[in-house]
């Protein structure tokens, strides 16, 4: 439904920028993924010489109600009290955009509490979705209200001048919402995809694996139906970082990918709009052990590999101020002129 | 024989910096790696709170004579134009240490050509190495002499106040003297571990097993004396980051691996001093192949994954820019207080 009014990327800039990297002082191809990425940001800017300085971390927070079943250490609280933390300059999010120079945008997808929070954007679809081992979390009509919300956000981050939007979420229970779906999708056993999350217990990730089996004996997700799948055993959070992902391809913007929850509503995306995976940036493989699987399915291998686990959009946010030297060096570096050295032929 | 010139690392300065990450408001060692190196810095400087503001990039500069034999695309006289441009500001490594606000230390440690240019460092310890393939590139003095100026050099440069060594390298022929001696160390098949460096054609990439082959046969090097292998088939830039290793662990300076080429010298001087290895910090995974090899050895797992093979520290730098970062974000992050929320606990 929405792969008709996606952007395509230009080649001829593309092909551009492949010229100009070839032309500075180095061994072909020798600046690796880095190259990849700026010859990619030039399609799809259809420009080989994009200004991406302004740049952006949306950060969807909701509630899962599947986290009754003891799938968390901690309660579904912490979700608001950390979505007021992201306005409140204490949060890892906060240092790693305010050390990059990266703004942040936070919304309420779904959280079960109100906030008052100018710094919250509201667009919340329920408060707090149900729980999944009971029915479906939500209707298809929520999943896709949620998907829209994330595409309408890309607009308004494209009108006010972003480059480069990063994708980031905070919400309780929400790996184990992401391991349901990518479980759905593959068929991969529990045991291999399932992990500990924000630090689970032995005891509490039977809890969850178990949690997850229910939920999908009780709603039967369709897995040729990605809306069907993310509507019974997704989340709220996972719903509009799929519509981010969307909209990134609507728009013409670039949209980075963070860790297992990211990367799962990236395969959503993918499945709803196969053009969309063109838009999207990978950042880091996250230690869930779900996070290769997800990139398997995507065709694509995560370039930070940290073992970073804390979401928020960090790994995202730091392949950003990555992609921010590319282009510096891009920008700057001698050509093998002002070099006095013979340029490097290509062999196959 | 420098065992015991060694630093150690304090332990309790580490304990604290672990109690003050896991205070910060994020599930316990979720940051991952970039945890394990706070951590690990604060053990070297014997403090958890260093100021390790101050990098310097110290890139070895060196010929080695099997260029004669084909093995690279490029002529010898490279070496010597390429580490000119470092001193005009053009190539890539002046980008990326620009950026990230680092210094960048240029040394000749065994190019064939002699440079007036006082931006290069001169500590020559001969005009380019001989040919390994008819005999050593080098006696063994020389290779130790060599150690002993990249020794020397991480003195100098913590006097100069830096607190932070990458290591880099420039030398037309070194991914040939590189894999030589990860082939004498460790046995492995040079069909697996030889690559194609800066972008040698298939005949080439012939040539360049059948050199190491050569050299190995004609200079039986000892696998147990890892002297002997650097000399014998190593170059003197391998020597000099060899030295720089060695030397952050008699100085207690974290030196930065970079490549395929500065992992090899790393492993050298793990072989000759294997306490050096707690001062090491690993960056990229090179798209060289036999890099996987030396990280094996070294018990470590390259952090970053973008298929770069330029050399000149740009992986070093890249990731001395994510230790900033880093601590930044230890520094600056609130703690669960702050955050109101309660302390994740700790699962085994």
């Amino acid at each position: 439904m929405f792969e008709q009014l996606c952007k395509t990327l230009d080649k001829d800039s593309m092909i551009k920028a492949k010229n100009r990297l070839d032309s500075l002082s180095k061994p072909l191809e020798s600046l690796g993924w880095l190259e990849h990425v700026i010859i990619r940001l030039c399609g799809i800017y259809h420009t080989d010489s994009p200004d991406i300085m302004k740049k952006v971390m949306v950060i969807m927070c909701a509630d899962n109600g599947v986290v009754e079943e003891g799938v968390s250490q901690v309660g579904q609280e912490v979700t608001s009290i950390v979505a007021e933390n992201f306005t409140r300059n204490i949060t890892a999010i906060n240092h790693f955009t305010n050390y990059m120079k990266q703004d942040i945008h936070i919304v309420d997808i779904g959280m079960s509490s109100d906030s008052e929070n100018l710094n919250i954007h509201n667009h919340k679809i329920m408060n707090g979705t149900c729980n999944m081992v009971k029915g479906p979390a939500m209707t298809k009509k929520q999943a896709l209200d949620a998907i829209n919300i994330g595409i309408d956000i890309v607009k308004e981050m494209k009108s006010k001048g972003y480059k480069l939007i990063g994708t980031g979420e905070m919400g309780i229970g929400n790996t184990t919402t992401s391991t349901a779906i990518l479980h759905v999708f593959t068929g991969y056993d529990l045991d291999l995809i399932t992990g500990k999350g924000a630090g689970l217990s032995g005891e509490g990730l039977e809890k969850k694996k178990n949690a997850i089996m229910k939920a999908c004996q009780i709603n039967l997700p369709d897995k040729n139906d990605p809306i069907d799948v993310l509507s019974k055993v997704g989340g709220l959070d996972i719903a509009g970082m799929c519509g981010l992902f969307i909209g990134g391809a609507i728009y013409g913007i670039p949209v980075v990918i963070d860790g297992f929850i990211s990367s799962v509503a990236a395969l959503v995306a993918s499945r709803i709009c196969p053009n969309c995976i063109e838009f999207m940036i990978q950042s880091h493989g996250s230690h869930e052990p779900g996070t290769k699987y997800v990139f398997e399915q995507l065709g694509m291998e995560p370039v930070l590999n940290m073992k970073m686990r804390l979401g928020e959009g960090t790994g995202a946010s730091m392949i950003m101020g990555i992609i921010d030297l590319a282009f510096y060096t891009y920008y700057h570096m001698g050509t093998f002129k002002d070099a006095n050295v013979e340029q490097y032929k290509k062999h196959e």
